[in-house]
């Protein structure tokens, strides 16, 4: 039988538009929202709660500060549709700026941390959660933590009114056997609470649907995907091979093959993302695919054995 | 500790020759040849031993045939390579045409049937046991298998001279926990008699990596992968993902980067393998891609909301 509490949070656009500074047309963003809203998916994350202090809007397009105006445009044709989710990262954002949860277009928000700024992402919780949003709080580079400090977190974590706590494979460096450890060790910390744990896996070793999956068979209930994988470098999970792996009845695949066929095909021609040797290679490394981002910017981006070698030479210090 | 036991088995020729009728140019049989080789690989497979009263040379490429000059040139370069395998489909080859082994290039023959065909397969086994060659029974189409019909044919296959037995999971249908019982059904009967069990996983859900990891911590030793995932539609599980996951030292990605780099992707430019919806969906759907292969070939290749629901509307007749 089915687990009804599985929740599915597609990041297209927000994960997506990475590769792109978030500079999507509306009309694919809205296309997007319509094809996951009625593919029966939860939450739709349209990008991230960036401070214009900060950031310019000349430099990234609308999704990178997901105003009010542009989520209500974006969710407008379809009544009903999925919830709404954005990303808030430690630092980038003016808290103080967040209307109250009865003024915003937003469900959800989900704060992004590493290991080290567990103790900031809860008091972002909290000050959230005081505004009346849901919240998740999003543990990237996981495969980087130190057992002692990640314990330590989800302690924390335990005790703070988070939904879900995020297992993020950020490198795309995890298998199978790890992905079981790490859901187990965050449930025994917060399944006594009544707190969810979810997955978000990229896909550099072709393992973010596989890894998602295992995710699923240790309980973890709320699943991050993108369409067609979208994502920068590797890409994610895709929506489309999770939500037909799913039992639910209400998850319905044609919407999300049809936008794929109309809107991601000529996109993909457009920009690149998927099973790229680079990206494989920083996976298996457990680096940030930030070496692979420049390579694939150079001349050099096919040169595959001189890139592993440098990654190989790099790592060799004491 | 790694497993010694494990033997790694490179399709690429032979799998990936099913895109082109195995009309490869020799230099790129070569190339793939010497690559595998110096990776550490066990064996390579450089094709199928059909019959030439059956297929003609004029449609098909020497890899279809693998002649022992064809064979002796293609491993000539690196001596002290890689075992050559090959593949013998049943009742598409000439047993008697089957020279002695101590007269062949090759050391492995790979047996190729479905479920039914078994006591075939065994017969095969015994007469090229007989003339010296290792032996492996690849059972395809193992996931639409029903299980006792598999078990019996199990049970046979335990009493005869073959040194693995194969998963084939033709389809790319197969989930983790259904390759955990797959294998596990494997060693209950081959594992009493010495016989190992091995995996052929196809990409259609991007799990054919995945899936050989699984096989491999359930116990499977013969693995098999495709240089950059190469075959029919989605293709293989990756060689290199496998090599860079096992951790015995004699393996070495390097020049498996450097094929990928030098003949691949200029390869890939020209012929069609991967994440392609139509063969993910045949997957899902647990169906021989022949729908896929057709569509593909067609206007309609990129229908792939249309291509799907013609396989739910076909798949209802009782």
């Amino acid at each position: 039988m089915y687990r009804p509490e599985i929740k599915v949070i597609d990041c297209t656009i927000r994960d997506g538009g990475l590769i792109n500074e978030h500079r999507f047309e509306d009309k694919f963003v809205k296309a997007v929202y319509r094809a996951a809203s009625l593919a029966g998916v939860d939450y739709v994350e349209l990008g991230y709660q960036l401070s214009k202090k900060q950031y310019s809007p000349d430099k990234f397009g609308r999704s990178k500060f997901c105003d009010d105006d542009f989520l209500r445009e974006m969710t407008a044709d379809v009544p009903g549709g999925a919830k709404v989710a954005t990303m808030v990262d430690i630092g980038r954002v003016e808290l103080d700026e967040i209307k109250p949860k009865q003024d915003s277009a937003v469900d959800l928000m989900r704060v992004a941390c590493y290991v080290k700024d567990i103790d900031k992402a809860i008091a972002y919780v909290k000050h959230l959660t005081d505004k009346g949003y849901e919240t998740t709080v999003n543990i990237m580079a996981i495969s980087t933590a130190l057992q002692p400090d990640l314990e330590e977190g989800l302690a924390q974590l335990a005790e703070c009114p988070v939904k879900a706590v995020y297992v993020v494979d950020s490198y795309g460096a995890l298998f199978s056997e790890q992905i079981h450890f790490l859901v187990n060790l965050y449930k025994k910390y917060l399944q006594p609470k009544g707190i969810e744990v979810g997955i978000h896996a990229h896909n550099n070793q072709q393992l973010g649907f596989a890894n998602t999956i295992e995710a699923i068979r240790k309980g973890a209930n709320y699943l991050d995907g993108t369409i067609y994988g979208i994502g920068r470098g590797p890409g994610n999970c895709p929506l489309e091979l999770l939500l037909a792996f799913l039992k639910n009845p209400k998850f319905n695949l044609d919407p999300v093959l049809e936008v794929i066929e109309k809107e991601f095909l000529p996109l993909r021609e457009k920009m690149e993302w998927g099973y790229i040797i680079p990206y494989m290679l920083t996976g298996i490394m457990n680096q940030h695919p930030r070496s692979a981002i420049a390579l694939r910017a150079g001349k050099d981006k096919d040169k595959f054995a001189q890139f592993y070698r440098s990654l190989i030479n790099d790592a060799e210090y004491s």
